[in-house]
């Protein structure tokens, strides 16, 4: 086949050629190295690259057999998951020339399925806000979002089909929706995070990005052991999910580019899905921007500890602040919270009585100019929900850049909320 | 003072010397070092031990201010949990030799508040069932249980007066209980578990061991933030807590030495409390023991992801055993799982409308003669309910060795258990 756009490929059509033997992993790692010499210099989204053992891991996997759902993919996994054959860092220069002894668990799990890890994505310091050098693809004056920038940016640039991020706040849906891919954040405690820096572990979640909804299916099938994941069929018109429109107590900070792809999408999901609703906002819904916040806060400040007390002069002043923030709180209000949240969590249940998935604002408007790296206002809800998401990108807002939004699932119900969203996607595109 | 049995204080005890200044942390560390010298041939408790460098801490803590709680106390670390400046092994060969970057969390906070870690502690393999070199120190023919087994035991034969460890299933109460010591196991979620070795995140935590109720106190206010867990006041006679009886459905598998610890218990309360009831067994509570164990074997197979790729041979074979059967248990089961796990957290707080405490036994009967471990079967529903719990050692039973109770609390509620623990020890022990 031609050899030339194979870095084009989404991750689902590669992987089916790839397993049907019709693809050879080595060229299609070959061109996604081509791809990224030929935009690494503008895009900065790898902490570290190894061309040569990616060659060499594909070569092997071709020779030998079908490994999994994942064979013979390129991957690009974000440099705050361990890895015994890259230095990880973690975002900071606290960890520079760091080599862990052991591949994080996600990442074990996608070299079984016979993935070709690449390399290292950039992350932000220690996946909060003080962002790395990577820029955003469709225009390098903005960013690409954070924290999972280089995943985020190199699976929209064509330097990889697939990459796996990290979501607390916002960090998968943000990222995706600023450069124009899918990302899939999917139910908390479904994915084993062991390896990957604990930031907040009531939040902390593994998932990533790809080019379609199949793609990401892929990749959450492999993380969670869950084939359904990655099995279900389209579904047809007179299947079509029960969908809650549910613009948030936070729709006010949605600026016109997100208001016109809201318009366009419900009027569209209007027209083709038998059940669209508006959602009626749960009693004190906007408490939990402030819940997500308090939490997150409190547990940073107590995971990087170490950092904290070792190394505050090579910590950003924000992360610092941060920490100082959080060791302020009290855990008796933590205590309190971890309350709240679990009740949050039975009430948040009762939504998807009358709606299968809930479309959602992913970010306030098209990615900033400039390096700082957003606001995941409209992430922070699902995330201290643990609801699995996806962010679905169909249209263009200003200077041209991506817009989108993001479909909300019910609790361990991934399966349901990709086939939805594959739904609504294929409608979105038109 | 008399520094001859400085060793033989309680952590509290030694604490409230230590920050009057009437106790120098270098004689302490000093007389625990004794006691290791002269025990450590029989008990086996240490996996790494740096006496030089405790002593060079405890001199700095004593010519500088107070700390924190924990200002110039010898702690021992279970060798679960990444420390900077010793191995860390997680009880496996495969990591011999391994030195990470930085301390877990729980350490940093240890060692931010005063603490004086002379060493690692002995656990069995990624605290799983296979046993390292520790005996249990009033019996060395029986084990010291597992997996925190050097925590407990350097605890209870003085070497150390407090200790970190983990429990998932049963690994801080079956040890506690065996070894004859307090242990303490806070409400999931409250204590960041950065840095410790992730097994099944849905059920992680981290404690620790002392020999007094207000010793684990001082050590969980650290752990969780929380300033009341070390701060409460001894409970009156007219607020003695309302005590739950709970045998629950395992009680057929209590041996006599833990029925007659129970009727001593429950004699000696109700004559004492003013409001001691059986429980009502929630209904399919017996289902938890299942749901704990499934819960853990699906997410210890996906934890130890690389080990079980890459170093198979150097694995045990019951580690081999769980990590298989827990690959072959499919993701949607685990998700299913976890909606169960929430209902129930969700259902069980109802017990505590009725009771301030549940006591209930912490193991089948005393430790086992031999290596292997122990049965953690009346630990797993309170470990999957993510409620605190402390074992409260106040009796013997066969050959001498000791027997004692749980006491369990409601979520989030650590210091009104401990409160309730202090009284109920206190009364326990007569």
């Amino acid at each position: 086949m031609n050899t030339s756009q194979l870095q084009a490929l989404n991750a689902s059509q590669a992987a089916a050629l790839l397993t049907r033997r019709e693809l050879k992993s080595e060229d299609l790692v070959r061109a996604c190295l081509e791809r990224i010499t030929e935009r690494e210099g503008d895009i900065h989204a790898f902490a570290q690259l190894d061309p040569d053992a990616a060659l060499s891991t594909a070569r092997a996997l071709d020779a030998g057999p079908v490994r999994g759902l994942l064979h013979g993919l390129p991957m690009g996994i974000k440099d705050l998951f361990d890895t015994a054959d890259f230095d990880t860092t973690y975002g900071s220069s606290v960890y520079a020339g760091y080599r862990p002894r052991t591949d994080a668990s996600p990442v074990a799990l996608c070299r079984e399925a016979g993935a070709v890890v690449l390399g290292k994505t950039v992350s932000t310091e220690f996946a909060y806000f003080t962002p790395g050098p990577t820029r955003n693809p469709h225009n390098t004056a903005h960013t690409p979002g954070g924290s999972s920038s280089g995943s985020a940016a190199a699976v929209a640039d064509h330097m990889l089909p697939l990459a796996l991020g990290t979501q607390t706040a916002g960090s998968i849906i943000r990222p995706a929706a600023y450069c124009g891919v899918v990302g899939f954040k999917p139910s908390l405690g479904r994915v084993s995070s062991g390896g990957v820096k604990s930031l907040s572990p009531t939040m902390d979640i593994v998932g990533g990005f790809g080019r379609s909804v199949r793609d990401v299916g892929l990749l959450g099938a492999v993380l969670t052991g869950d084939t359904r994941l990655s099995g279900w069929s389209a579904l047809s018109a007179s299947d079509s999910p029960r969908i809650g429109f549910f613009q948030t107590p936070s729709w006010p900070q949605a600026d016109t580019d997100v208001q016109r792809a809201w318009e366009q999408a419900t009027r569209v999901l209007s027209a083709q899905a038998k059940d669209c609703q508006d959602v009626i906002t749960p009693e004190n819904f906007a408490d939990l921007i402030q819940l997500q916040k308090d939490v997150m806060t409190f547990e940073m400040a107590r995971a990087l500890s170490h950092e904290r007390i070792h190394h505050r002069v090579r910590l950003s002043t924000p992360l610092n602040s941060l920490l100082d923030d959080g060791m302020a709180m009290t855990g008796a209000s933590h205590a309190a919270n971890l309350s709240t949240v679990a009740d949050w969590r039975q009430r948040i249940d009762a939504l998807f009585e009358n709606h299968d998935v809930l479309l959602t604002p992913s970010t306030t408007g098209i990615a900033p100019e400039g390096t700082a790296t957003g606001d995941p206002l409209f992430c922070r809800s699902w995330s201290i929900l643990g609801l699995p998401s996806v962010h679905l990108p169909f249209t263009t807002g200003k200077n041209g850049l991506p817009v989108g939004l993001q479909l909300v699932g019910r609790f361990g119900q991934d399966h349901h909320l990709l086939a939805a969203a594959h739904w609504v996607h294929e409608h979105l595109k038109g």
